[in-house]
């Protein structure tokens, strides 16, 4: 039987809007929010759309005018009531009222400021220019905009049964790198982290319920507030390479900059306990980051690795906490970069005797689509939208791996000198 | 949006039917019943189901009631209007009106007569007695019920998202067989034999969706009425076993039994001209077949090979082409016995230079759900409905592979003598 009355309204349409609320953003987003909206909320920032896969001419690709509804749709948004019930109500990490009232009322407020989109070399330049609590919550909305223009760019004249066929055979891979999983036993614990790279919001959350289904109570749930408050699952993140850089920018001597990484961690001590007290060391360096670290950083609960060699990163941190006095075997290790289930199952085997393992699985989870169209046209690539300045200064990020370091080169010089960077192995970014 | 009136319509039915049409059988089964209806309407046949494979005890999977109350519904059914009209104004095979009036007039008439139902050592005896242009008719349906009702008991279980990656799987499977099939080149010939053992309805359906996207007109049809009048393709079939193991039943003497198979297609060659004249040489022994067969017949557009190694089966239809003075490129050769892509692919690229190759595909396209489930609860089995007697005396069938025949043991030993049956190879019979 045909809705027709569905189908009317559907026609009704002038996009087909891919970000749909504001809430359709990552968790840890919301928190550095709040952490910046207290903390440093008059700092001007700008964010910068970064394609580092130039072989993927998204301007080629993506209708600048379809691009512009889309972001315009995005502006549009605002918090509905279900979505500030949900963050005023709910419990994440086993604590209530983690966002305070006076940052709620701030977000239900909130409408995302402009955007500035030009088109060069095949690429487009997107920034957001604003106070940063504002202009910081584009970036995912903008990531997730792009990836799925992309994948209707790349699957718009496939017929309606070859479109079948793809979602079948990406459903299929997925289930079986679930399968996989499961076979890793009842200690894995795993999270969904690819909203930003995801193919679509739909595939996304179809993900999220296969690995619902897939791994029980060992998903520990998603990134991606929406789907976290649809299948009533945990909102998952703690913090993210945004602060440091930020808080780098705005020293204004060495001596501070030198200071700047331990002072969000300040900042964010104050404000959060338990497994929201995650470091990620890398900003500018893990070896430097462990040995100038206070001891106070040492009773926090985990160490998130995001680039560089994982096992390497796991046993400084290891080396670290017992250097500390620190008992590794009551903490947690995250590894979050570039994870897909071989190497998921190499670091739990080597690890989860030793500390609590978690893994933060991104692209390879929500867009894992290579080799399924000719010419690999739906293989996942290297977008991100970072923070480039703040109150006019350049940000950098070194990281554990120097394909992944941006800002200017004398910026970057500067900083591996003041955090005394030594050589660092080139790794290639799949994603 | 819930379409609450589609949804309360559902809930009403009392079973979820298999079988809702008379022309969702093969259309073979059609051709042979006009045949049957003008040569040999008031024999009395008994049809029996026969489930070769014992290690599936289908009395313990599937509840009596419930196959019951299934085959109660396939005997409420009629020829719609519009199944008529199809069937009346429809060109078969380039011809009109392949139908004959009377014939029409019979089957817009017809019910499905009684059928006899029990259980016995884990399997079910069904049985269909009555006038041969009747009971003939059971053979699809039953099967069709029978293999779905298998399905349905062993997913009942399944979670819906289980479920979903079932089908994924399948699909991907079957697609992944079409891609491979059309790398064999513009020549390939194939049609969708697979009714009688198919997975589900529904199932069937897709998959021929999926080979008419796939390989257009290289896909030539389907054996299912119903399907071939909903998707607008061509119905395809021509004759089988069941005629001439009723005609050597009916026989009199061991030299009217010797003529029988000839006679079949006799009768066959009066009604019937152009791609229905395919001769099947197998029902007891191709060679002696050949061997002894006029000359008239060597005039047939081709021949069917439906067990035995189909290599050698069509080498000596070929060198007997070759001996009655006929160009076997002008020939047609439809393999259609236990087909999955390695050997559609083998035999293509062994004979399509030499004679016109197509290829009747069963259970392997419409039942390949090998491996999917834990146990393989859903590999497809062999079961047949056979005509296993006629006016009071038992059917043979020898067959190209000792491993098919069927009858009693001392009628299988007089019909090798009468038909001069040497020494067969044994060959398993997968599906």
């Amino acid at each position: 039987m045909v809705d027709i009355a569905a189908r009317v309204y559907n026609h009704k349409w002038k996009i087909d809007p891919i970000v749909r609320s504001l809430i359709d953003t990552d968790f840890y987003k919301l928190l550095m929010c709040q952490s910046v909206f207290r903390n440093r909320p008059e700092t001007n920032v700008t964010f910068s759309l970064i394609n580092r896969s130039k072989d993927v001419r998204l301007a080629d690709l993506i209708d600048e005018g379809e691009l512009r509804e889309q972001l315009d749709h995005v502006r549009s948004l605002s918090l509905t009531r279900g979505e500030s019930t949900w963050l005023r109500g709910n419990t994440f990490y086993g604590k209530r009222q983690m966002f305070r009232p006076d940052f709620m009322e701030f977000l239900e407020g909130l409408r995302l400021p402009a955007y500035h989109l030009e088109k060069r070399d095949g690429q487009y330049e997107l920034t957001f220019e604003g106070p940063w609590p504002q202009v910081m919550l584009w970036e995912i909305p903008a990531l997730a905009v792009l990836m799925e223009l992309r994948s209707r760019a790349v699957t718009k004249d496939m017929g309606r049964f070859e479109l079948q066929i793809l979602y079948a055979r990406a459903m299929t891979r997925l289930w079986e790198k679930v399968e996989a999983l499961r076979g890793l036993g009842p200690g894995l614990r795993i999270a969904d982290f690819g909203t930003r790279r995801r193919h679509g919001f739909l595939w996304q959350d179809w993900c999220v319920q296969a690995m619902i289904e897939g791994l029980g109570d060992r998903f520990t749930g998603t990134s991606n507030c929406l789907i976290a408050m649809r299948r009533d699952i945990e909102a998952i993140g703690t913090n993210a390479h945004e602060l440091p850089m930020v808080y780098a920018a705005l020293a204004d001597s060495d001596a501070e900059l030198r200071e700047a990484p331990y002072h969000v961690l300040a900042d964010w001590h104050e404000e959060h306990d338990g497994n929201l007290r995650i470091i990620l060391p890398d900003t500018y360096g893990s070896d430097g980051f462990f040995a100038n670290a206070p001891d106070w950083l040492a009773g926090w609960t985990g160490v998130r690795i995001d680039s560089g060699d994982p096992v390497a990163g796991a046993e400084t941190a290891i080396r670290w906490w017992r250097e500390r006095g620190e008992d590794p075997r009551k903490k947690l290790i995250i590894f979050s970069d570039g994870l897909d289930v071989a190497m998921i199952e190499r670091l739990y085997n080597r690890f989860h005797d030793r500390v609590k393992v978690s893994f933060g699985w991104g692209t390879l989870l929500t867009n894992d689509f290579r080799g399924l169209v000719a010419g690999d046209g739906l293989a996942p690539f290297s977008l991100v939208c970072k923070a480039v300045a703040a109150n006019g200064r350049p940000t950098v990020k070194l990281s554990d791996n120097p394909a992944k370091a941006t800002g200017p080169a004398d910026e970057i010089a500067r900083y591996k000198d003041v955090f005394a960077v030594g050589a660092q192995e080139r790794q290639a970014v799949l994603v």
